[in-house]
This record gives structure tokens, C-alpha cells and sequence, in this order.
């Protein structure tokens, strides 16, 4: 197995760092990293912003509820971003309403996923630790607000880099036999039976978020996060909406 | 720098691979690595799908509009999966129609994507090469006819892998001080000028898949996107409600 793999295999969420600054250099190389991912259709239709500010910091970190984000040495906001392609399109006298489509949308919300996951590969290759953010889409207008995004732009996800300061255990995950089918799906008759032993494993799992309880098993956790609702994530379209892009809904209608 | 890295910064898009089957312990390391990949709330809402019968790899080549798809040694479909966890609750006696919301498929659509790229990043570093096909969305409907998807779950990009057979450029990207910004998005005056550069690097670059012509320069590319427009693309929402979500859309005035 070689070292890339060993290291992703190795994976699991830091939300501690030390105080440690990432040196400018391997900033730098996750930049040039991000850089590199591949693109739809080679639009390279997503950005980051860096956020620096501790007030900024602090105000994402309330949108998370979490305080560890206002912690993080490295905090990177990545964004879908059609603004730039529509700036260049206008100068070239190109008004074409398509630049607001979902095909767009969906095609930059991708590459900001990719281009994420990517850079994360290169900060655990260099010892890093990082926490993925979906919890910045709590409130998608307030992150639009403390980021000052232009329309055509929307928040898809956060990430946290820094040193690891904390050694979590690695969290269980499903087996991929229920996960990966060949051909096509293939639904299982009784799904409780089949997960016995993953809900088994759960438990011997602690998080470090809450050290004093062991964790729910998993179909236990299916459940309460579906009584865990929270409206503003629910209407996570109305605010793409807002943002200037058009959902493309009844067209068939027209 | 280390390999992880080095490798990711010499990425590129393989399109035409040798005949060689991928063995089937790598594809085992690619499926661990998968497994790995964080996952928003823990939720594993996201699957694979490998496509083996030749019949059905061309029906998904025939919606990519791509040959080289059909010949891919290994080809992956990851879509967003809440049919599994919709099981694993009604069989705990919860019908929650939260299921359905916009967070949960985007939290998916999140997990299929950064998944994805995990797979890629382990490919690239055992020398395999990598396709990404965003292109199965020219007709959503018709990929989840294919394998057979059931409601509430959803395609989301496809990976074509193999062992390379072609050795293209490396094709030029902007320059990350147009991606990246400190603090808060600023926009540019004037975006043509800025651009210069890169669109005159771009015409250093040739594209394998159209060898006999220059590619056009960046800007133009972004107009000629605009106007190159896929009716089904722009209407994906329409088959996320086809496929059993709620969009969530009108909230506020209920």
C-alpha cells in the first residue's frame, strides 16, 4: 500500500489545532493543489475565500454552532462561483441568462466539492488535520452576508486546517457491500438485520465532541437526524434563488 | 514535495486507457478509500454504482454523447443514496418526511462528490487514470433507468478508470489569485484584461479529443459554454422531485 493510500485510509476528522501557523509555502502547495482539480467542462467555476479576520471568524463560527471554527489556523470557505464567468461573459457583450442555470449551478457546487476533498488529500499528506464545514449552509444568506458574495456566487462548504491537536479514534463507517452494487441497485429485503453488526461497532466508538456518552448506534443516529430539522437548511433553494440563479422549474409548461 | 502532491499537481484527464483490467485488490483499496471519505453528519448518504455489462456502459456512453465512455475498463456511477436510510428509519417505525428535504440531498450530493475525488486522488497515485463524467446529467432520468435507481436516490457524476493509454498535456488553469480571496470577494475592474495571460497560455494547449485545431482562448470558451445550452440540464430540479425530493421552495408563505 502506498503512502497516499495509507494516509487516506488513515483519515478522520480534527477540530483541535495547535496554535501553529501554516507556514506561507505549503499554503501555497494547497492553492497550486486546488489549482489542479479537474473542472466541468473546464469552467473552473468555484473559489475560496480565505478567511483571516477573527471577527469573521467568530461570525461563521456562530452560523456552525460550533466554536471550534472560530479555532482553526486555516479557515476556507469554498464557493460555487459563476460571478467571475458572467463578468467575463458581459465584457464580451454575452448576456446570455444561462449563466443562471441549475446545469451551471450544479456543474460549480461540484467542483467546489472536488476541489475541497482535493486539498484536504494534500493537508493530510503533510500531516495536517482538517474538519469539513456543511454546517455553514445553517444560514447560506448570513455567509453570503460576512463574506461580502456577489450574486451568482453560493457557499457550498467550509473546511478547518491546521496542526492536529488531538488524536481521534477512527470512526466507524458501513461496510461497502452496502454501498457499491454492480450494474444496478439492488435494495435489501431487511435492513436492521443487515446492519446489526455495523450498530455493534458504533458503539465502540466515542467522540471526542462528547467524551462522557458512548454514541448512539447508527440506525439509531438515521432517526434523530431526521427529527433534527433545520428550516433555513431545508430551504437551502430559496436562498439560491436569492443569489440570482433560476431553478429551472415548469418548463415543460411553458 | 511530497508524491501525494507531486501527483496531484500532475493531473490530467485519461480518456483512453489500455485494455488491462484493473486487478481486484486495487479495486478493493479504491472501495476502502471511498469508505473512508468524510461523510456530512456520518450519514454515508451516498453509493456507487460499478457498471460491468457492456450493454449497459454504452447506454450510459450514448447519454454522455462520448464513446471513450463505453470503453473505460472500470466505470462508476456515485449518485446520492437516502433510499438506504429511508429503509433503515421506516423500519424503525420513522416516516419522516425530512427524508425528502433539500439538506439531506444536498449533504449527499456533498458526499458523492468528495468521494469521488478521494477515488481519484488513490487511483492517480497506484498510475491508474481517471475520467470524470459530469456529462451523465444530460439526462438524469435515463441514468437512473439504467441501474435501476429507486426514488430518493440521485446520479451525480460519473469515473471512468483505467490504465492510461494516452499522455495529454497538462491543460493550463487560471492563476489562483483569481480563486482566491482574503476576508471577503472582491470583485475585478476589468475581467478581459486580467485575462489576457491565461487566454494566451490557453492557446498553447491542444485537446487530444479535437487535435487538428487550437483550442479557443478561456474567454471565449466561457461565451461559447453560455451558448452551448442542454434543455434537460438546466431542468435537473424538475427530476430531483421525479426522483422523490421536496425542493422545500415556498416555505415562508405556508
Amino acid at each position: 500500500m502506498n503512502e497516499t493510500i495509507r494516509k487516506q485510509l488513515d483519515h478522520r476528522t480534527i477540530r483541535e489545532f495547535t496554535e501553529d501557523p501554516i507556514p506561507k509555502e505549503i499554503v501555497d502547495q494547497l492553492f497550486q493543489v486546488a489549482r489542479r482539480t479537474a473542472s466541468s467542462t473546464g469552467m473552473q467555476a468555484s473559489s475560496i475565500i480565505r478567511v483571516n479576520d477573527p471577527e469573521k471568524k467568530k461570525a461563521i463560527a456562530k452560523v456552525c454552532r460550533q466554536e471550534y471554527v472560530a479555532r482553526a489556523p486555516e479557515l476556507w470557505i469554498f464557493i460555487v462561483d459563476l460571478y467571475r464567468n458572467s463578468r467575463i461573459a458581459k465584457e464580451k457583450n454575452c448576456f446570455a441568462e444561462s449563466i443562471r442555470d441549475m446545469d451551471r449551478f450544479f456543474s460549480g457546487f461540484t467542483d467546489a466539492c472536488i476541489m475541497t476533498q482535493n486539498v484536504v488529500n494534500a493537508a493530510e499528506s503533510m500531516d495536517l488535520g482538517t474538519n469539513y464545514l456543511g454546517s455553514i449552509l445553517n444560514d447560506p444568506m448570513e455567509i453570503c452576508k460576512i463574506l461580502n458574495l456577489p450574486k451568482l456566487t453560493f457557499p457550498v462548504v467550509g473546511l478547518g486546517i491546521g496542526y492536529p491537536n488531538q488524536k481521534p479514534q477512527i470512526k466507524p463507517k458501513m461496510d461497502m457491500k452496502f454501498r457499491v452494487f454492480e450494474d444496478e441497485y439492488k435494495p435489501l429485503k431487511n435492513y436492521l438485520e443487515a446492519f446489526k453488526d455495523y450498530d455493534q461497532e458504533m458503539h465502540t466508538y466515542y467522540d471526542l465532541r462528547d467524551a462522557n456518552r458512548r454514541v448512539d448506534c447508527f440506525t439509531d443516529q438515521v432517526v434523530k437526524g431526521l427529527v433534527n430539522v433545520i428550516p433555513k437548511r431545508q430551504e437551502i433553494l430559496n436562498f439560491v434563488i436569492e443569489q440570482g440563479f433560476d431553478l429551472g422549474l415548469y418548463k415543460e409548461e411553458e
